[in-house]
């Protein structure tokens, strides 16, 4: 499944200095985000009361199951089966299992409920009835996040909203989308391509991903350096409250300023303050050309002078700037079938996609050829490549958008997500392949525009040892930066206990009591996000 | 002081279809905002007792002053006097008159006194203070406000920020410039200018109005098409909240995903859950052609079409798109010294304003003479100039600046703010126009791509007679329409009653637990922004 959708060129592509154009590109859609049956054998099923064992990663909390949640009965299931029908419940193993695990295999929990409403009622009948029975939730989209966040902890039921996946409207003139939560961003990106927009924001995962999980984790991906965050782009949003109230905030206005934005409290909250059931999107028209460049690079700080000198001379055409360093290509080499290097051996130590979206195919054309030879005279860029088509395009993202699944094909996968100044940013790297020497890779790759590296260390097993050299080191040294620990995956259980490392203690205490507010029994994906003992 | 920044061009501008082009056009700073006194002969002074009886616009509230609040007294002074010595406390009867009434004199309080502080510490002792002894409080930015949300009801104690003006920091790598709240806006636009970017707002008070208030009104303005609203823009900030608390979510990261992002709850909470006290905001880089168009259309299905079309075909370089109807352009051209209609006579029913700003020079010029022309051949445009030069650019918008100023010479301004779908923004226009015959002059322009109706209604005086035609009307009119009654002006005293048309109960609610977690005395900016009934 992984790569039936992705043709390599049949041409290689030559290291040359000649810039080809192609003149009206559509990066073609990837598929399904490798499905977690795939890592399946790496783990055997085991017990929610077993997770606060699990040692890889941050996954190793040591949070008990809290005893103010009551334990599943019959009688709860009937209820559910009342209002939901038989086929919104789900009981058989097989499909819970899937659900209880996240994509990589590092989280598991044991939740013997999954339920799949249909309706923003059937959310709010689900949640009225679990807050009044302290019964705990977790709301899942396409399962696709990185730190723990959308699957069970222990026996929370699973509230799916895969069921909710119709678009509700477009307004064509404005560019508004309007659908339910469980729509997959992949599906709502072909729909309002057809239309004439795209979706504001673009990730590896979107074959997967539900525009509720994007939102509720305020996800970043391959288009912020553009068209910025959701706090940005999000105009409304419904969402229904642990009591089971339906918070009706679907407006599609530009502007309202009439009293507090509430959107945002669920913008990135991770499913703990409420569960989005529908949401309202501004869409950015649809620009005709679109033009991708692979680079390499000898330096670091040649990486970050090209990103300057990008910001200054593509202006308002660029619409990406990815970094990874070498050892993200070799990976992606070795372990993604029909990946090649686009520029020859991999004598640079760095490389960089840049990608230009305008409305004028022959001035975008100009532009970034006079940007990318400039950069070669003054020794910024050391080689590189425009993609000729639309397939040779696609493989030039396809190599950054594979390091990720590549890093899980090694065994196992320390993931961070840094926001650092960009100057410093891949510092962390150098020191942390220097802490592991040869008992890890140690990979650097990111939305270099954005300040966000992605710093991933893979090694053959989950490994207690490695995972003390590599934490609280990695939070320390972040924090000194003044840089975040998260800058686009949340904090779901992996990092919930280590807010304070980018939060100040009053910031921590007003969100516990925001949290308090909203989610009294504190039913909402429990675990996560926030300390224990704050709440 | 209105007009002396302002040089009109010696040459007319010709109303033809040669376009002409200035090569890199910087529009000059206006000057800061008519001063208060200039209207202070239209209202005697009044007792805070007094307020509502006022019966122009909504300023016709029936609260009584709440007697949960303290009344001021010698030992308070002296308390402020010890921590922000004599030069902080001000009691001076002239200058506290000046901080009591908004610029349009259409809201008094009768506050008795205005402290200064100097620091954040200085506003988390006055505010921690007030909160134990319940005294009420108003921050004040630059009092440029037009909901009454910036002076005091009563006798509130006014905390202005004008002498927390420092620029902290800027990254001039990252664009992001850190600052004292009480910085005025056309200050940080020049310093930012001065780096190679500008501020991502811009508004007719940058002369006067304040960063910091800027973010507590979420204010839109003239660059929202093109740089989207201030939650997208605003990366961190500080915050006292009501009990003293310092509350730092100053980062200056680009993503950062760790917890509730906070800082929204007081983007657009018009200082009624905290003070700001510090802001960093992302600035974008300042691209060297800039390009102002001023066109006719003969109807608004015209204006809309065109809208339409310079989405698509200017697409990344549009940075506004401004509306007027011919009666705004026949106020200024009444009202302001030296205003001229670039186009010939008063033939036409509405007036466009575009801008783009790009950073190739004759790609933009070349693409807009050709959507100009294009526009012209399929009848959306009658008749339009392009500024040859910087003067003839700064015409253009102090026509479109100056009709707010233009609005308050006629006497009394009813000025509502309205966001309604673009198809149906003018038709409010029209009926307002119906129902009041000649007993009032109604002006519609605004920001048309943000779908923004600025609806001005004007009279030689305040009337209650026509505040009873206007409203509820025009409330009940734009809640059918599912807009926005204040689309970036925030609520102010004006509308606070009114925000049931809308947002829903159920988000009210959620609004008023939050002010009281946030300000259980109440004491930060009461009377505004929340009915009373709800708090």
């Amino acid at each position: 499944m992984p790569h039936t959708e992705y043709e390599f060129a049949s041409r290689t592509v030559n290291s040359c200095r000649r810039f080809h154009w192609i003149p009206s590109l559509q990066r073609p859609p990837c598929g399904p985000r490798t499905n977690v049956e795939t890592y399946e054998g790496q783990h055997s099923a085991n017990k929610a009361s077993e997770v606060q064992k699990r040692t890889f990663g941050s996954a190793a909390t040591h949070n008990q199951r809290n005893p103010a949640y009551s334990e599943l009965n019959s009688d709860d299931v009937c209820y559910f089966k009342s209002i939901l029908g038989d086929n919104g419940v789900v009981q058989d193993e097989d499909r819970i299992a899937v659900a209880n695990v996240d994509w990589m295999g590092k989280y598991k929990g044991a939740s013997q409920l999954l339920l799949l409403p249909k309706s923003t009622k059937e959310v709010s009948k689900i949640l009225s009835y679990c807050n009044t029975r302290r019964l705990a939730v977790v709301p899942q989209g396409g399962n696709t996040g990185l730190v723990g966040g959308s699957v069970p902890v222990y026996d929370e039921v699973i509230v799916s909203l895969a069921g909710m996946d119709k678009i509700i409207s477009f307004d064509n003139v404005n560019g508004i989308l309007t659908s339910e939560a469980g729509c997959v961003l992949e599906n709502l990106s072909t729909f309002v391509e057809n239309e004439g927009f795209i979706m504001p924001l673009d990730l590896g995962a979107k074959g997967s991903c539900h525009i509720g999980g994007n939102i509720s984790t305020n996800a970043g991906g391959l288009r912020f350096i553009r068209y910025g965050s959701l706090h940005g782009n999000v105009l409304g949003l419904e969402v229904v409250l642990a009591d089971g109230t339906i918070l009706d905030m679907l407006t599609t206005l530009r502007k309202d300023n009439t009293g507090y934005d509430l959107k945002h409290l669920f913008i990135g909250s991770e499913g703990s303050l409420g569960v989005v059931t529908k949401v309202a999107v501004l869409t950015p028209a649809k620009l005709p050309a679109t033009n991708v460049a692979f680079l390499s690079c000898n330096d670091y700080t040649s990486c970050q002078k090209l990103l300057l000198a990008a910001r200054r001379n593509l202006g308002e055409i660029l619409s990406a700037f990815e970094f990874m360093d070498h050892h993200c290509i070799d990976l992606a080499i070795r372990h993604l079938e029909g990946v090649q290097n686009p520029l020859p051996a991999s004598q640079y130590k760095f490389y960089v996609l840049i990608e230009t979206t305008g409305s004028d195919e022959s001035y975008d054309k100009t532009k970034l050829e006079a940007f990318l030879l400039r950069s070669m005279e003054d020794g910024l860029v050391s080689d590189g490549v425009i993609a000729q088509d639309i397939s040779q395009a696609s493989n030039f993202w396809r190599i950054r958008e594979g390091i990720s699944e590549a890093s899980v094909k090694v065994g196992a996968v320390y993931k961070y997500d840094l926001s650092i100044p960009v100057e410093k940013l891949y510092d962390i790297v150098e020191e942390m392949r220097c802490r592991l020497g040869d008992n890890a890779e140690v990979l650097g790759y990111g939305h270099l525009g954005d300040g966000n590296l992605h710093l991933n260390i893979l090694s053959s097993k989950y490994d207690d040892s490695i995972l003390t050299q590599i934490e609280p080191f990695v939070y320390e040294w972040t924090s000194a930066q003044r840089g975040s620990i998260s800058a686009e995956h949340g904090l779901g259980l992996m990092k919930a206990e280590k807010i304070h490392y980018s939060k100040s203690t009053e910031a921590v205490q007003l969100m516990a009591s925001i949290k308090k507010l909203l989610d009294p029994n504190s039913i909402l994906n429990p675990y996560k996000v926030l300390p224990q003992s704050v709440l």
